[in-house]
């Protein structure tokens, strides 16, 4: 599987703490390597995840950079595949046989106002429908297009806890 | 397509109001007609939804409901196959090819405590990854899935403007 790190923009770490969390739980659910917020360290958001990692299996790694583009121009330089997701891009179902060959890639999330630097640095500008969307599930159906649902099946290290799938009901095994 | 209908229990509506929007936005976005929130009109929820629909193209009708169990129940006698969304429950990519052949299927959102009535319900207990994870993103998938990723090219009737994909920047016309 293809080594995948999420960039997040945005600065309103703490008015978005229900979104980041969620981009958390998705990240790490869908065998991302890391998620790097935007911003100065917010421990609750982190250990959130940590707290995840802890029960369920090791997973994604977060944290926080006060140079988000020099994250991004890094990752770059380093071989990453540089995806943007903007409700302005060309469809992932158009792009993804491309963009599964890099075995780095690096996801960077928008929002509202993204400085056109980032349209340029993306090696591509990638939409879900062309429609206002939620992020988080964006990010979900790229990572599920990338992985081609390999990830649903991604086994997670350590941990103390794992779900036995069932029809009806609910049952949570000690590993 | 498949008509599909989606049901979100809880009834935080407004401290979740975040998480909300951004369910309205993906059932809208990935071609669903309805989606049910439990509990009492909150007209803010409803009118972010209708506002995108104007400007965007009609889509997903919004409404709330007091007696949500009873919603499912009359969905599962018009026919409607219920797909419960759990945790729990089997792989989606398992179960996906029976749930394809319904014509008509609700699909719902539980949360933290969902009462066992809703299992014992639902045809199918379905999981995406059996990980902690966001239900906005599970929707996303599943519903990707169900649609085989024909839902990225839905055409939305009326509305005032749309998008035309591409490379870099942003291009939006009106319609």
């Amino acid at each position: 599987m293809q080594e995948i790190i999420v960039i997040r923009l945005g600065e309103r770490i703490i008015r978005d703490y229900r979104v980041n969390t969620h981009l958390g739980l998705v990240a790490r659910a869908l065998g991302c390597k890391e998620l790097i917020f935007q911003g100065s360290e917010y421990k609750e958001l982190r250990e959130s995840v940590e707290k995840v990692n802890e029960h369920w299996g090791q997973g994604l790694k977060v944290r926080f950079s006060e140079s988000i583009y020099g994250e991004a121009k890094k990752l770059k330089a380093k071989g990453f595949c540089i995806i943007h997701l903007t409700m302005y891009g060309k469809q992932i179902t158009e792009k993804v046989k491309e963009i599964r060959k890099n075995k780095k890639i690096c996801i960077i999330l928008g929002g509202e106002k993204v400085p056109r630097e980032y349209y340029e640095l993306a090696d591509y500008n990638i939409s879900v429908a062309n429609q206002p969307h939620s992020e988080i599930a964006a990010l979900a159906i790229v990572l599920h297009e990338i992985f081609e649902g390999k990830e649903l099946a991604t086994k997670f290290k350590k941990g103390k806890i794992k779900i036995e799938p069932c029809e009806k009901g609910k049952k949570v095994v000690s590993k």
